[in-house]
């Protein structure tokens, strides 16, 4: 089988690919550490730079109304693409607080670089190709999460609109002071017939490919999750006054329920399950007064959707149970729920091939983190592949994938699509 | 016995101690709740609201090197006072976060309530009166507590100089942008050969006044306290992609650590201990990812230094346990220290007579809270009167004493002033 990409290519392809990783990365709000979040300055000038890229690379550009920069490559090179089905590849440049430079803008970048692979050589294509770079994967800012990529399939939730960050900023407010019309949001979505697949690079996020020896993998689902808002209420008092026995200690109870959260989290290890309490604000929140309110999150995942629900189920028990016995109250809001989702097997099977095509072993393996495909996967097939990343860390600075690995990503997505026009 | 003050005096002045207390719980730095830091801006309007308090009392007022406002009523009503000794009369206008308007400036309100009256109705004493008002009591601002007191007892330890609030400005920068020099700190305070005592009004912030149905009492002793800040660290990381087993997450080590802290106080209620976790901090703080170090304070206090000691250490025990069991590292770091403080028996016997005086029961009781009391008996005799407060809420916007208790308390020390000259 010939491929249009060589092994000095993939070399060069990494290289740049880590380039563009590094300036993107530089990106910040904060000097000291990794902070892009959604619809802020940040993110403002990481699209303009996105939208630079995927100009040189020979894209049209444009931004829907909820920030998304879309790269269009027309097919055949341009012209009469009215017809042609489109190939959606995307991943999103929003971060986390302190995050890796990899999670997110890797799956932008290998796109461009496909795309801009593909018009250098000339290749001519029975299909167009949008690139997208999303703006609110990681739910950092918003209590949402995935709305970029829900508003492109179609199923974004007018409800989000109305919710706030910390500062007390809606998302309607932050839209409009980033220049977009929230009533432009429905437009915003692909139509079913205009879209031919979708298909996500990202980093693992986990350690299986490293064990494995293998640069790249294929994504079988992504593991369902819930997300939860708990918050506990007591009463706060004089930390010097009120005798243990008479106290309503908001910060006791939830120490009691994330014990209990974890203990659940580790019994469903059979179901891929995690659960995590990563955000907790204690009130008032002095050393000398008793905490008489405390806020937390909960993040549980899980294969199963009916272990998930169950598990949910047993945490509220437990947390009714805590409360009871304390003389507090509780309460627990969902803000986030997605259903586990499984890829394409179409794809899947393509994206292998184009592994097997460099020379590598296409690993199979599910994705524990959340990701864009799966809004999109509510709108079209949608398949992902991960990259080796070292020591499976992210959501971390020390986030890392080799300018190796990454080339051989941008050299599969490009084999990717020659099959998929092929195949 | 023939006594200054009326009935209908003690229910003038409980009216204008009321009108004052809430004319100085204005001022504060948010809309919504009382917030009044250390050499803020808020405690620059309430210190000169006392000191004009003060001039119209007919004091001398001047601010030493930490911002204490000193108002000074000369012996004889003015003239050669130097051979005069002073009797010192203080409390603070400091507060926690969102704090009720009685803790602190009561003491100070009442004092000179108590000076203006005896003013007014033209009594010589032969001893002149210092009223103070202490900046730096509740520690809310910056890690040392007892600041502005410990000066004026000549006990200020210069190591606090340095320590630095949450924004990362240091006392010796927030004094100079006070207008305060740090180099004039010594010269605050006060030499033992001037000074025959100190005695705080303050509000019990608990329940015993209140179940007895007695509006004063009189402090035994103040119980002894330690604060730690407690640092867990662990590794963050990715909430959906690191198994449970192989996570080292701060936060679940920490409530391990806040159970046992809890478990610890409630051994020892026979020693009036009490152990509070009153802030916490996760980092990253965001849902999605496993927290990789948490910091939290400990609040600990017992009447005995002994047990207290023991159960810090037993503290300690229990975090190097649960550290080792989660791979997680933990570090103890104490900030404030003090033992427990006996009250002057002689100035307590007189309190308790003024009470009687005023055809009251006088109840002795012990004080859980910390109070500048603790710094001035290291200079010299010290006492304190506690006004009954309702449902024993303190550092809470539902505190509450009446005026009618109020005005018993600025009775009862016009009294203890006429029988300290005296007796």
């Amino acid at each position: 089988m010939t491929t249009a990409v060589e092994p000095s290519d993939i070399v060069a392809l990494g290289a740049r690919a880590s380039a563009m990783i590094d300036e993107l990365g530089l990106i910040s709000a904060e000097p000291e550490r990794l902070v892009r979040l959604y619809l802020t300055p940040e993110h403002r000038r990481a699209a303009d730079l996105v939208a630079s890229w995927m100009r040189e690379a020979g894209m049209e550009v444009a931004e829907d109304a909820l920030g998304t920069v879309r790269g269009h490559f027309s097919a055949a090179g341009g012209g009469s693409d009215a017809a042609a089905k489109r190939l959606l590849l995307g991943s999103h440049i929003d971060t986390v607080i302190d995050a890796g430079k990899y999670d997110g803008p890797l799956g932008v970048i290998v796109a461009i670089l496909a795309v801009e692979h593909i018009v250098r050589r000339g290749l001519k294509l029975p299909i167009a190709i949008d690139v997208l770079a999303f703006g609110d994967e990681e739910g950092s800012r918003f209590p949402s999460t995935l709305s970029t990529s829900a508003a492109c399939a179609g199923v974004f939730d007018p409800a989000s609109l109305a919710s706030a960050d910390r500062q007390g900023v809606t998302l309607t407010e932050a839209l409009k002071a980033y220049g977009k019309d929230p009533r432009a949001i429905p437009a915003a979505a692909y139509r079913r017939d205009e879209v031919a697949g979708y298909v996500e690079v990202h980093i693992e996020q986990g350690p299986v490919l490293e064990q494995n020896n293998e640069p790249l993998g294929v994504v079988t689902a992504i593991i369902g999750q819930s997300r939860l808002n708990v918050t506990l209420v007591g009463e706060a008092g004089h930390a010097g006054t009120v005798p243990m026995r008479l106290r309503r200690d908001a910060l006791a109870g939830a120490a009691e329920l994330i014990l209990a959260i974890e203990r659940i989290g580790r019994e469903h290890a059979d179901k891929h399950m995690v659960a995590t309490v990563g955000r907790i604000k204690a009130t008032p929140g002095a050393p000398n007064i008793i905490p008489g309110r405390v806020a937390l999150t909960v993040d549980l995942r899980c294969m199963s959707d009916d272990v998930r629900r169950s598990a949910i189920n047993q945490m509220q028990g437990e947390g009714w149970r805590i409360v009871e016995a304390r003389r507090l109250q509780v309460e627990f809001e969902p803000f986030h729920e997605a259903a586990t989702t499984e890829c394409a097997p179409a794809l899947q099977d393509i994206l292998a091939a184009a592994i097997a095509d460099l020379g590598h072993r296409p690993l199979r393996l599910p994705s524990g983190a959340g990701h864009d495909a799966q809004m999109m996967a509510r709108l079209c097939p949608a398949a992902m592949l991960f990259v080796r990343c070292r020591g499976g860390l992210s959501h971390n600075p020390a986030e890392y994938a080799s300018p190796a690995d990454m080339g051989l990503a941008v050299a599969a997505v490009i084999r990717f699509i020659e099959r998929f026009e092929t195949g």
